[in-house]
């Protein structure tokens, strides 16, 4: 314990009730861990989207200017009224963040728990990650087999369980066949590694030709790519060949979320003896997990009246899951860490030159092939 | 039976593949029933949303044009190539139209339950009901009190059952509340009435000061008017008085159903402790079950993550709901025909007017506040 500075270097993000955002630094008294809790010097900690919704919320980032507060970097933007009225529960209060990242335990609590960590590798959940260190209770950490890349185990639980989490999804509600969005992502990547391992037949959407090579060279083996002229005719020709009904969609903007409810219908109605005016009476369902694209939802509603659209959230599936499930769920990310479950990232960067205006612009940029990995300790 | 004509004059809508759709009569040769079967002659049917999605469906009505064959009015109407395709599953087929009615049975089958239905007046479910004449099973009759004037028994499931319906989805799906667009409508109405007498908070929302008026006489409490400047602080307001996380949109098209679900969210948001970034974690629930607006939906994302939208349809309703409901549900309507389950029209037509071309552009307009029955006997 000799060795631990005095301080511990935290991001916070700020929103003041004059309509304004403020991410910056703060040193904080170093952290003692309590019996059931371990300290984790951090290594490696991805910038996620989710993670982007709180660094930078609803603030208007063209608006951004760059400044310094105790030789740190200090990133300020304005935030537009609708954003204070979606953000209105935080104003005020400076929030840690960072939901996720891999480290090592330097310090544990009393418990037996605590101590049977102390020098392992461990992958954390719970924010407050773009920090040094983060001091955490045991059950937050997912022990990582020793020899583990920091780089590998920083990504363990958003990614792998939210992939994980759409083909449960698909069984619990009694679907066969998924599509999903974005599907050149890390997250993608991991869908297309579980569906061929499980025999799940699945629908990728990318919008690039470079992401249909990335994702054939993956062996995937249905994709359509959005930039086709003919995007409408071969994603209904892919999804009559599956049969699916059930959709994840990242991007949540624009039209793409009712373009797969209106071509999984037009695959339903080819299977239906008679016409009805109502549409299908097949149960068609998209789940929007993310938002790639802030804009409006646009429904042109031409798929019947059988249909749901729902946001989706890895925590409450988790605990509508319950217990075992979670526990399988997470045992096979340790067990396929490097394979399955490998993330790949564009960029490494520093604690503090995460808020380097023109490197928080590139990252929030959120550009699919681009990922940027934090290393508060180099 | 020797007062009964040979032929029944029937009304058919025809999608042609060359991308023109007709609706036109037809005299049919008069049915016979079956042994549990009714042949009812019809005395009134009402034009409700539904039956004009099959009557005109994906047709432009601007292009609508009259004519005549065997003296009997045909409109015919160009169908845009999105309208070819919504309705291709029908193309080439003359469906009968009309979903509800009421008459009195001149004929039966052979059966005790046929036979006991001779000389009642019926209310009817099933299609085919704008004609002189229906012939259909037992089951799709509902006995009405002798003396029922058939105005009043012509309305008996569409709406009754509907708005029965939104109540029970209410109780099944564990909300406490309920918020109802185009709050004004026959359907508006009796949902006034049953939250009223079963006390269900109702956020009823009109689009028109005297819509406003027309509900407060009826007792409504909780009522706002879209077209306020402050519609959507009134919207909150009222949903978090009432706690409603469930709503029923009869609009679809525009930009309602997302308010509702953001008013939602901001009322749930002021029951929270802590900030969220993914919002509530309160479950809201829209689902929309007309199409008065045929535009896109459009959803301004500003309500976290833990919420649906969902299309709604009654008959699937009613089957996961159960007989033991379903018998309920009806004999309330029988019950409280007069009182809660009072439809109310503007215009009586005959059959034929139906398709006089100034009038099909007249109740196409589906204006809150008009209703057209059609009276095929006189």
């Amino acid at each position: 314990m000799t060795d631990l500075p005095d301080t511990n270097l935290v991001m916070l993000t700020l929103v003041k009730p004059e309509g304004e955002l403020e991410v910056f630094f703060e040193r904080r008294p170093m952290p003692t861990p309590k019996p059931h809790e371990v300290l984790v010097k951090v290594h490696a900690t991805p910038i996620n989207p989710s993670d982007l919704g709180l660094l930078f919320g609803g603030a208007d980032m063209s608006t951004a200017r760059a400044s310094t507060r105790d030789g740190l970097p200090v990133i300020t933007a304005d935030v537009p009224p609708p954003g204070m009225r979606a953000m209105s529960g935080r104003i005020g209060e400076a929030l840690p963040i960072g939901n996720e990242g891999s480290g090592v335990v330097v310090a544990a609590g009393d418990s037996p728990e605590a101590q049977a960590l102390l020098g392992k590798t461990v992958a954390m959940l719970g924010g407050e990650i773009y920090a040094e260190y983060r001091c955490l209770p045991v059950g937050m950490c997912l022990p990582l087999p020793d020899g583990t890349d920091p780089a590998d185990g920083a990504s363990c639980f958003v990614n792998p369980l939210t992939s994980q989490a759409f083909v449960e999804t698909m069984r619990m509600e009694g679907h066969s066949a998924i599509v999903h969005t974005a599907a050149a992502s890390n997250l993608g990547q991991m869908l297309v590694k579980i569906c061929a391992a499980d025999g799940v037949p699945l629908v990728n959407i990318v919008r690039s030709e470079a992401q249909v090579k990335l994702l054939k060279d993956l062996g995937a083996e249905h994709i359509v790519n959005s930039s086709d002229d003919d995007f409408q005719d071969k994603l209904i020709a892919a999804i009559v060949e599956t049969g699916a009904t059930l959709g994840f969609d990242a991007i949540g903007g624009g039209k793409l979320a009712g373009q797969m409810l209106a071509a999984m219908e037009v695959a339903a109605v080819k299977r239906m003896a008679t016409y009805s005016r109502y549409g299908s009476d097949t149960f068609k369902q998209v789940y929007i997990y993310g938002a790639l694209d802030l804009g409006p939802t646009i429904l042109n509603r031409s798929f019947g009246l059988t249909w749901s659209l729902s946001g989706f959230l890895l925590t409450p599936f988790l605990q509508k899951a319950g217990a075992e499930v979670v526990g399988r769920l997470r045992q096979r990310v340790v067990d396929e860490l490097t394979t399955t479950f490998k993330s790949h990232y564009s960029h490494d960067i520093s604690l503090t030159e995460a808020l380097d205006l023109e490197v928080a612009h590139a990252y929030n940029a959120k550009r699919t092939g681009e990922k940027y990995l934090i290393r508060p300790n180099g």
